[in-house]
Protein backbone atom coordinates (compact mmCIF):
# COMPACT_ATOMS: atom_id res chain seq x y z
CA UNK A 1 0.00 0.00 0.00
CA UNK A 2 3.03 2.17 -0.99
CA UNK A 3 1.17 4.48 -2.85
CA UNK A 4 -1.49 5.50 -0.18
CA UNK A 5 1.34 6.47 2.44
CA UNK A 6 -0.12 9.76 2.28
CA UNK A 7 -2.91 8.87 4.43
CA UNK A 8 -1.00 6.11 6.81
CA UNK A 9 1.65 8.94 7.32
CA UNK A 10 -0.61 10.77 9.20
CA UNK A 11 -0.87 10.80 13.29
CA UNK A 12 -1.99 12.94 15.87
CA UNK A 13 0.81 15.14 17.01
CA UNK A 14 1.29 16.43 20.56
CA UNK A 15 4.72 17.45 20.64
CA UNK A 16 6.43 20.00 18.47
CA UNK A 17 9.25 22.02 18.39
CA UNK A 18 7.88 25.40 18.22
CA UNK A 19 8.78 26.31 14.86
CA UNK A 20 6.64 28.67 12.47
CA UNK A 21 5.06 27.00 9.70
CA UNK A 22 6.37 29.09 7.00
CA UNK A 23 3.70 30.97 5.10
CA UNK A 24 4.21 29.02 1.55
CA UNK A 25 3.15 26.37 3.25
CA UNK A 26 0.34 27.26 5.29
CA UNK A 27 -0.53 28.66 1.85
CA UNK A 28 -0.73 25.23 0.18
CA UNK A 29 -2.68 23.79 3.39
CA UNK A 30 -5.54 26.78 3.25
CA UNK A 31 -5.47 25.90 -0.85
CA UNK A 32 -6.61 21.93 -0.22
CA UNK A 33 -8.87 22.95 2.54
CA UNK A 34 -10.56 24.47 0.11
CA UNK A 35 -10.31 21.40 -2.54
CA UNK A 36 -12.61 19.15 -0.12
CA UNK A 37 -16.15 18.37 -1.36
CA UNK A 38 -19.26 20.31 0.50
CA UNK A 39 -22.91 19.72 0.37
CA UNK A 40 -24.12 21.11 -2.82
CA UNK A 41 -20.91 22.89 -3.35
CA UNK A 42 -21.60 25.55 -1.04
CA UNK A 43 -18.17 25.75 0.76
CA UNK A 44 -19.14 27.28 3.96
CA UNK A 45 -15.89 26.69 5.54
CA UNK A 46 -14.48 29.64 7.24
CA UNK A 47 -10.26 29.86 8.44
CA UNK A 48 -8.30 31.54 10.61
CA UNK A 49 -4.71 31.49 10.86
CA UNK A 50 -2.89 31.84 14.26
CA UNK A 51 0.22 32.21 14.82
CA UNK A 52 0.27 34.84 17.61
CA UNK A 53 1.88 33.57 20.82
CA UNK A 54 -0.59 35.43 22.74
CA UNK A 55 -3.65 34.63 21.27
CA UNK A 56 -2.63 30.85 21.11
CA UNK A 57 -2.06 30.73 24.33
CA UNK A 58 -5.74 32.52 25.02
CA UNK A 59 -7.07 29.35 22.86
CA UNK A 60 -5.32 27.10 25.15
CA UNK A 61 -7.22 28.18 28.06
CA UNK A 62 -10.17 27.68 26.29
CA UNK A 63 -9.34 24.64 24.51
CA UNK A 64 -8.74 21.55 27.26
CA UNK A 65 -7.74 19.22 24.46
CA UNK A 66 -5.23 21.39 23.46
CA UNK A 67 -2.13 22.35 25.97
CA UNK A 68 0.07 22.21 23.48
CA UNK A 69 -1.41 24.68 20.93
CA UNK A 70 1.73 27.43 22.38
CA UNK A 71 4.42 25.07 21.45
CA UNK A 72 2.84 23.86 18.44
CA UNK A 73 2.86 27.62 17.23
CA UNK A 74 0.81 27.50 14.49
CA UNK A 75 -2.86 26.85 14.14
CA UNK A 76 -5.58 27.21 12.33
CA UNK A 77 -9.03 27.39 13.27
CA UNK A 78 -12.06 25.93 11.16
CA UNK A 79 -15.23 28.11 11.02
CA UNK A 80 -18.39 27.70 9.55
CA UNK A 81 -21.06 30.24 7.92
CA UNK A 82 -24.01 28.49 8.57
CA UNK A 83 -25.69 31.66 6.60
CA UNK A 84 -23.98 29.92 3.75
CA UNK A 85 -24.67 26.19 4.88
CA UNK A 86 -26.87 23.85 2.38
CA UNK A 87 -29.91 24.05 3.93
CA UNK A 88 -29.01 25.95 6.91
CA UNK A 89 -27.65 23.04 8.42
CA UNK A 90 -25.35 22.74 10.99
CA UNK A 91 -24.61 19.16 10.21
CA UNK A 92 -24.02 19.45 6.70
CA UNK A 93 -21.17 22.16 7.88
CA UNK A 94 -19.94 20.03 10.28
CA UNK A 95 -19.18 17.04 7.52
CA UNK A 96 -17.86 19.88 5.05
CA UNK A 97 -15.64 21.13 7.58
CA UNK A 98 -14.28 17.87 8.60
CA UNK A 99 -13.47 17.11 4.92
CA UNK A 100 -11.54 20.13 4.86
CA UNK A 101 -9.76 19.55 7.89
CA UNK A 102 -8.97 15.97 6.86
CA UNK A 103 -8.14 17.71 3.72
CA UNK A 104 -5.00 19.91 5.71
CA UNK A 105 -3.93 17.19 8.28
CA UNK A 106 -2.89 14.58 5.24
CA UNK A 107 -1.27 17.59 3.37
CA UNK A 108 0.80 18.89 6.54
CA UNK A 109 1.99 14.98 6.72
CA UNK A 110 3.15 14.99 3.50
CA UNK A 111 4.75 18.88 3.87
CA UNK A 112 6.64 16.99 7.16
CA UNK A 113 4.57 19.07 9.19
CA UNK A 114 2.37 17.39 12.55
CA UNK A 115 -1.25 18.35 13.16
CA UNK A 116 -3.79 17.44 15.61
CA UNK A 117 -7.84 17.71 15.31
CA UNK A 118 -9.33 19.59 18.29
CA UNK A 119 -12.78 19.32 18.68
CA UNK A 120 -14.82 22.38 19.05
CA UNK A 121 -18.28 20.80 18.31
CA UNK A 122 -20.04 20.28 20.02
CA UNK A 123 -18.71 21.09 23.15
CA UNK A 124 -21.08 24.25 24.28
CA UNK A 125 -18.20 25.73 26.47
CA UNK A 126 -15.88 25.84 23.90
CA UNK A 127 -18.20 26.97 20.98
CA UNK A 128 -18.74 29.43 23.41
CA UNK A 129 -15.22 30.40 24.31
CA UNK A 130 -14.07 30.50 20.36
CA UNK A 131 -16.82 33.19 19.47
CA UNK A 132 -16.24 35.31 21.98
CA UNK A 133 -12.57 35.12 21.60
CA UNK A 134 -12.68 35.57 17.74
CA UNK A 135 -15.90 38.09 18.47
CA UNK A 136 -17.69 35.75 15.72
CA UNK A 137 -20.86 37.22 14.09
CA UNK A 138 -23.60 34.85 14.98
CA UNK A 139 -23.80 32.90 11.94
CA UNK A 140 -20.26 31.90 12.46
CA UNK A 141 -19.73 28.63 14.09
CA UNK A 142 -16.48 27.39 15.28
CA UNK A 143 -16.39 23.50 14.34
CA UNK A 144 -12.58 22.97 15.29
CA UNK A 145 -9.13 23.52 15.61
CA UNK A 146 -6.40 21.94 14.03
CA UNK A 147 -3.04 22.46 16.09
CA UNK A 148 0.13 22.75 13.34
CA UNK A 149 3.38 22.67 13.50
CA UNK A 150 6.73 20.66 13.31
CA UNK A 151 6.92 17.26 15.17
CA UNK A 152 9.10 16.32 18.30
CA UNK A 153 8.34 13.18 18.36
CA UNK A 154 8.69 10.07 16.76
CA UNK A 155 6.40 9.36 14.24
CA UNK A 156 4.55 5.81 15.09
CA UNK A 157 2.58 4.41 11.89
CA UNK A 158 -0.19 2.44 12.37
CA UNK A 159 -3.31 1.11 11.13
CA UNK A 160 -5.95 0.63 13.21
CA UNK A 161 -8.07 -1.55 10.52
CA UNK A 162 -10.71 -4.10 12.30
CA UNK A 163 -12.03 -6.69 10.43
CA UNK A 164 -15.20 -6.73 12.27
CA UNK A 165 -16.60 -3.55 11.83
CA UNK A 166 -16.91 -4.53 7.67
CA UNK A 167 -20.04 -6.09 6.44
CA UNK A 168 -20.60 -7.23 2.69
CA UNK A 169 -23.63 -6.36 1.14
CA UNK A 170 -25.74 -6.51 4.40
CA UNK A 171 -25.72 -5.33 7.92
CA UNK B 1 1.69 21.80 -5.23
CA UNK B 2 2.65 18.90 -7.45
CA UNK B 3 3.19 17.23 -4.28
CA UNK B 4 -0.29 17.50 -3.37
CA UNK B 5 -1.95 16.42 -6.12
CA UNK B 6 -3.20 13.39 -4.06
CA UNK B 7 -5.31 15.73 -2.99
CA UNK B 8 -6.73 18.37 -5.65
CA UNK B 9 -6.81 14.87 -8.04
CA UNK B 10 -10.27 14.44 -6.04
CA UNK B 11 -13.49 15.44 -7.99
CA UNK B 12 -17.05 14.07 -7.21
CA UNK B 13 -17.49 11.82 -10.15
CA UNK B 14 -20.83 10.85 -10.84
CA UNK B 15 -20.62 9.53 -14.32
CA UNK B 16 -19.54 5.38 -14.08
CA UNK B 17 -17.97 2.64 -16.37
CA UNK B 18 -19.62 0.24 -14.60
CA UNK B 19 -16.57 -2.30 -13.75
CA UNK B 20 -16.37 -3.80 -10.76
CA UNK B 21 -13.89 -2.73 -7.85
CA UNK B 22 -11.45 -5.41 -7.50
CA UNK B 23 -11.41 -6.94 -4.15
CA UNK B 24 -7.80 -5.86 -3.24
CA UNK B 25 -8.54 -1.94 -4.06
CA UNK B 26 -11.41 -2.26 -1.68
CA UNK B 27 -9.55 -3.89 1.17
CA UNK B 28 -7.15 -1.05 0.82
CA UNK B 29 -10.18 1.68 1.06
CA UNK B 30 -10.85 -0.01 3.93
CA UNK B 31 -7.90 -0.03 5.49
CA UNK B 32 -7.65 3.93 4.59
CA UNK B 33 -11.31 4.42 6.44
CA UNK B 34 -10.11 3.20 9.41
CA UNK B 35 -6.80 5.30 9.66
CA UNK B 36 -8.60 8.39 9.49
CA UNK B 37 -8.54 10.23 13.25
CA UNK B 38 -11.39 9.72 15.86
CA UNK B 39 -12.34 11.61 18.85
CA UNK B 40 -10.33 9.68 21.93
CA UNK B 41 -9.93 6.67 19.39
CA UNK B 42 -13.42 5.21 19.74
CA UNK B 43 -12.87 4.33 16.04
CA UNK B 44 -16.97 4.39 16.07
CA UNK B 45 -17.17 3.90 12.20
CA UNK B 46 -18.69 1.08 10.53
CA UNK B 47 -19.19 -0.15 6.99
CA UNK B 48 -21.04 -1.66 4.57
CA UNK B 49 -19.44 -2.33 0.67
CA UNK B 50 -22.16 -2.70 -1.35
CA UNK B 51 -21.62 -4.76 -4.70
CA UNK B 52 -24.68 -6.37 -5.16
CA UNK B 53 -26.44 -4.89 -8.15
CA UNK B 54 -30.33 -4.98 -7.24
CA UNK B 55 -29.37 -3.75 -2.92
CA UNK B 56 -27.67 -0.73 -5.07
CA UNK B 57 -30.72 -0.43 -7.17
CA UNK B 58 -32.51 -0.27 -4.03
CA UNK B 59 -30.09 1.99 -2.44
CA UNK B 60 -30.66 4.23 -5.57
CA UNK B 61 -34.54 4.64 -4.86
CA UNK B 62 -33.80 5.40 -0.89
CA UNK B 63 -30.87 8.87 -1.84
CA UNK B 64 -32.59 10.74 -4.80
CA UNK B 65 -28.87 12.12 -4.81
CA UNK B 66 -27.27 9.09 -5.66
CA UNK B 67 -29.40 8.30 -9.32
CA UNK B 68 -25.91 6.88 -10.56
CA UNK B 69 -25.54 4.00 -7.62
CA UNK B 70 -26.04 1.30 -9.67
CA UNK B 71 -23.66 2.65 -12.73
CA UNK B 72 -21.06 2.95 -10.25
CA UNK B 73 -21.79 -0.64 -9.22
CA UNK B 74 -19.84 -0.36 -5.90
CA UNK B 75 -20.60 1.64 -2.73
CA UNK B 76 -19.49 2.11 0.92
CA UNK B 77 -22.01 2.49 3.51
CA UNK B 78 -20.48 4.63 6.28
CA UNK B 79 -22.46 3.98 9.58
CA UNK B 80 -21.53 5.41 13.00
CA UNK B 81 -21.62 2.97 16.20
CA UNK B 82 -23.61 5.95 18.76
CA UNK B 83 -23.10 3.03 21.55
CA UNK B 84 -19.40 3.67 20.88
CA UNK B 85 -18.68 7.51 19.86
CA UNK B 86 -17.03 9.59 22.40
CA UNK B 87 -19.80 10.85 24.39
CA UNK B 88 -22.41 8.44 22.79
CA UNK B 89 -22.67 11.67 20.47
CA UNK B 90 -23.74 12.29 16.85
CA UNK B 91 -21.82 15.34 16.24
CA UNK B 92 -18.33 13.77 17.48
CA UNK B 93 -19.22 10.33 15.17
CA UNK B 94 -20.02 12.16 12.27
CA UNK B 95 -16.71 14.42 12.61
CA UNK B 96 -14.83 10.93 12.70
CA UNK B 97 -17.10 9.44 9.70
CA UNK B 98 -16.13 12.48 7.89
CA UNK B 99 -12.36 12.33 8.04
CA UNK B 100 -13.08 8.64 7.48
CA UNK B 101 -15.17 9.15 4.19
CA UNK B 102 -12.35 11.94 2.90
CA UNK B 103 -9.48 9.32 3.46
CA UNK B 104 -11.41 6.94 0.94
CA UNK B 105 -12.18 9.45 -1.46
CA UNK B 106 -8.36 10.56 -1.77
CA UNK B 107 -7.37 7.29 -1.89
CA UNK B 108 -9.66 6.09 -4.28
CA UNK B 109 -8.56 9.08 -6.47
CA UNK B 110 -4.80 7.71 -6.00
CA UNK B 111 -6.26 3.83 -7.13
CA UNK B 112 -7.89 5.48 -10.37
CA UNK B 113 -11.52 5.33 -9.02
CA UNK B 114 -14.06 7.75 -9.07
CA UNK B 115 -16.02 8.58 -5.87
CA UNK B 116 -19.14 10.75 -4.77
CA UNK B 117 -20.05 11.59 -1.47
CA UNK B 118 -23.71 10.90 -0.97
CA UNK B 119 -25.18 12.87 2.14
CA UNK B 120 -27.37 10.71 4.39
CA UNK B 121 -27.13 12.88 7.76
CA UNK B 122 -29.09 15.16 8.67
CA UNK B 123 -32.03 13.82 6.24
CA UNK B 124 -34.05 11.99 8.44
CA UNK B 125 -36.21 10.45 5.51
CA UNK B 126 -32.76 8.79 4.50
CA UNK B 127 -31.60 7.55 7.69
CA UNK B 128 -34.96 5.85 8.28
CA UNK B 129 -34.77 4.38 4.51
CA UNK B 130 -31.02 3.22 4.85
CA UNK B 131 -31.91 2.20 8.28
CA UNK B 132 -34.69 -0.05 7.61
CA UNK B 133 -33.02 -1.51 4.32
CA UNK B 134 -30.36 -3.11 6.26
CA UNK B 135 -32.31 -4.08 9.49
CA UNK B 136 -29.68 -1.77 11.53
CA UNK B 137 -30.04 -2.02 14.64
CA UNK B 138 -31.21 1.21 16.58
CA UNK B 139 -27.50 2.39 18.02
CA UNK B 140 -26.16 2.02 14.20
CA UNK B 141 -26.60 5.28 12.53
CA UNK B 142 -26.04 5.69 8.76
CA UNK B 143 -23.67 8.87 7.92
CA UNK B 144 -22.93 8.75 4.23
CA UNK B 145 -22.73 6.37 1.19
CA UNK B 146 -19.85 6.57 -1.38
CA UNK B 147 -20.78 5.73 -5.21
CA UNK B 148 -17.30 4.04 -6.39
CA UNK B 149 -16.15 2.86 -9.59
CA UNK B 150 -14.39 3.78 -12.85
CA UNK B 151 -15.14 6.83 -13.91
CA UNK B 152 -16.64 7.27 -17.54
CA UNK B 153 -16.14 10.97 -17.63
CA UNK B 154 -13.11 13.30 -17.70
CA UNK B 155 -11.33 14.78 -15.02
CA UNK B 156 -11.70 18.39 -14.32
CA UNK B 157 -9.29 19.63 -11.60
CA UNK B 158 -9.52 22.74 -10.04
CA UNK B 159 -9.01 24.08 -6.93
CA UNK B 160 -11.67 26.38 -5.68
CA UNK B 161 -9.48 28.59 -3.25
CA UNK B 162 -11.50 31.38 -1.99
CA UNK B 163 -9.08 34.52 -0.17
CA UNK B 164 -12.02 35.68 1.44
CA UNK B 165 -12.71 33.14 3.30
CA UNK B 166 -9.17 33.28 5.51
CA UNK B 167 -8.48 35.19 7.98
CA UNK B 168 -5.52 36.38 10.24
CA UNK B 169 -4.83 35.92 13.91
CA UNK B 170 -8.86 37.75 14.02
CA UNK B 171 -12.31 36.95 12.71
Amino acid sequence: MNNLNFIFNRQSVRQYTGQKVEDEKMDQLLHVAMAAPSARKKDPWRFIVLQDGEKLAKLQEILPNGPFLTEAANAIVVLGDLNEAWDNSLIYMIQDCSAAVQNIMLAAAKLELGSCWLGVQPKEERIKGVSEFFNLPKNIIPIAVIALGYPACETIFKSRYNNNFVHYNRW
